[in-house]
């Protein structure tokens, strides 16, 4: 038997065998979801190792919840309200339950959660990742719990991410813009600190160089309603004719603004919005939305998370990236053959 | 000692200490919220009485999380979202984590998350009950778990329960019709099924006989967005010169089918909204609403639970109720000086 100072770990098990470290947690739990064989095959290799499993491992493994977690940073948000909602409805599907944390963009709460998801006995975790945790929740991929990253992405991180890609609808929409000489743009950014923020203005500004344009007006803002009023002031004031929002929140910040300054969507001033929402179709004139597909998003990383929970998907030594693509949703919200 | 059959519970030490089971639960747990001199006391009475705490139950009072869980019917319901945050904010206030559970008012997967959250580890719970599973709640209240209802009430049930009245609002809204001759009300009632469906369609029809009118039309509906636009369809069919939606969800499906049939809302049709949402402010004319005051409702639960948690609120043995009076925002959504 190993001497307490190098005691074998579950990924020494793991590695000696062959197998995923959830594998062989799986196997050491005698989950059925292992094929016996292999179960009985890790067991032995386990025994000969010496290996011991700690109490609070063993008392997760033999405490199978059927319930799964999901940590957003927001249910304020209709994007992430109906993502939370997609999931669940998934997990239904395949008998499992969902228990939801909501994070309000803070990398504190967020730590909280993932440590009251995993020490009180659920199966797995679907989290929209905050990049202060990236450390504990690549540490919590590494003790084998299953964990899947949606929405957003940690640069390096070996988690299995399910993200959409914003240039397909960027593209399609500064296209229309150029077609309606709907110029300058002002463009609301989400925040720096996110993969999404970055990602949709650097799209964005692909899409722009794509079709010869100057750079156009951007507002570098965050993902809430205030900064989308905010940002849609500063970039009338700065002579845009289109308002572009680069997330729901700041979609429902531009309409504020508009309302409140009397202006027309689609007569006096042209709008590109982010996410599809009843609030954006229930307009004199439906906004012209880019889509991200939450719903479809959502089954996706369920399908990747149960997977992972049945044994039948490693988890991967190379990160798998699911990526959708955005799309345009065409309303009424651009102005009509206008010229600069 | 008592024999097995008649072993004592936590409600005889309680009774026999004079204080309530959750400070007798408390006590037993070694909770410095107790008093020593009053832990000390119940835990010599227990010990005479042959009080023997089964394990689940120390199980659950040995580990405090600081983590309290909420139980709502749905996430893409806004006016549920807000409940939520609400309560998260109070609670991060307190130093209380939160956990999250969404029904999708479906009683078996209210019992499934409240089984999971008692056993589970939070300290507290704060749901909006299913009448289907009153017999559930009222036994966790009854084994000491702290417990507060909102927005719905469970009838003879001793748990502690935060609603809102809806007769202010609804006298106010049906008196300022009379006034807008906007005649005959379709209103648009939520299901039977649940206290707030009945007690909004008392209220109404009790505000229509205080102004001396006829029975006006009804639709009974659901909580949603198509049940919404269902019952709008149907009452405009039969004439309705106003819309009076009982929620938000069928507020939503009114401006769907509003906007559908090319009606301009306050010209062609008055329309009277429930509960305040950025959906409902921002339309060419914002509707007028009769508002619950989530924001307020959910810290008076949450006062309510923290109460429970510290000890310093007895569990009643006769229910107390916080009743919050709803009000009517004047919004520009009924039509001016029209007749009959």
């Amino acid at each position: 038997m190993a001497a307490e100072h190098s005691r074998p770990t579950l990924r020494d098990v793991a590695h000696r065998a062959g197998v995923s470290i959830a594998t062989a947690s799986r196997a050491m739990a005698d989950n059925p979801a292992v094929a016996t064989t292999t179960r009985a095959r890790i067991q032995a290799l386990a025994a000969d190792l010496g290996y011991r499993p700690n109490a609070q491992a063993r008392a997760l493994q033999s405490s199978r919840s059927n319930t799964i977690g999901i940590v957003v940073p927001s249910l304020l948000n209709p994007y992430f309200a109906t993502m939370v909602t997609a999931v669940q409805n998934a997990a239904k599907g395949a008998g499992l339950a969902t228990i939801i944390t909501n994070t309000d963009e803070n990398p504190e709460t967020m730590a909280a959660s993932l440590t009251f998801l995993a020490s009180h006995g659920v199966d797995g975790i679907i989290c929209v990742p905050d990049e202060h945790c990236a450390e504990q929740l690549n540490h919590l991929h590494d003790q084998g719990i299953p964990l899947v990253l949606i929405d957003r992405e940690l640069a390096g991180s070996p988690i299995p991410t399910v993200i959409s890609d914003p240039q397909p609808g960027m593209d399609a929409a500064v296209s229309l813009l150029v077609e309606h000489h709907a110029l300058p743009i002002g463009y609301l950014s989400g925040p720096m600190s996110t993969s999404t923020g970055r990602a949709r203005l650097e799209a964005f500004q692909r899409a722009c160089r794509n079709h010869d344009l100057e750079p156009q007006l951007v507002f570098r803002g965050g993902f809430e309603q205030e900064q989308g009023f905010e940002g849609a002031t500063h970039l009338l004031d700065h002579g845009a004719r289109t308002l572009f929002a680069g997330d729901t929140m700041m979609t429902i910040g531009v309409l504020e603004a508009c309302h409140r300054a009397g202006l027309s969507i689609g007569e006096d001033i042209s709008v590109i919005g982010f996410d599809s929402h009843p609030l954006f179709t229930l307009q004199p004139r439906p906004l012209t939305v880019i889509d991200q597909q939450v719903d479809s998003m959502a089954r996706q990383a369920f399908t990747v998370l149960h997977g992972l929970l049945a044994g039948t998907e490693p988890i991967q030594p190379t990160r798998t990236d699911l990526v959708t693509p955005t799309i345009l949703i065409q309303g009424d919200s651009l102005m009509k053959g206008s010229h600069p």
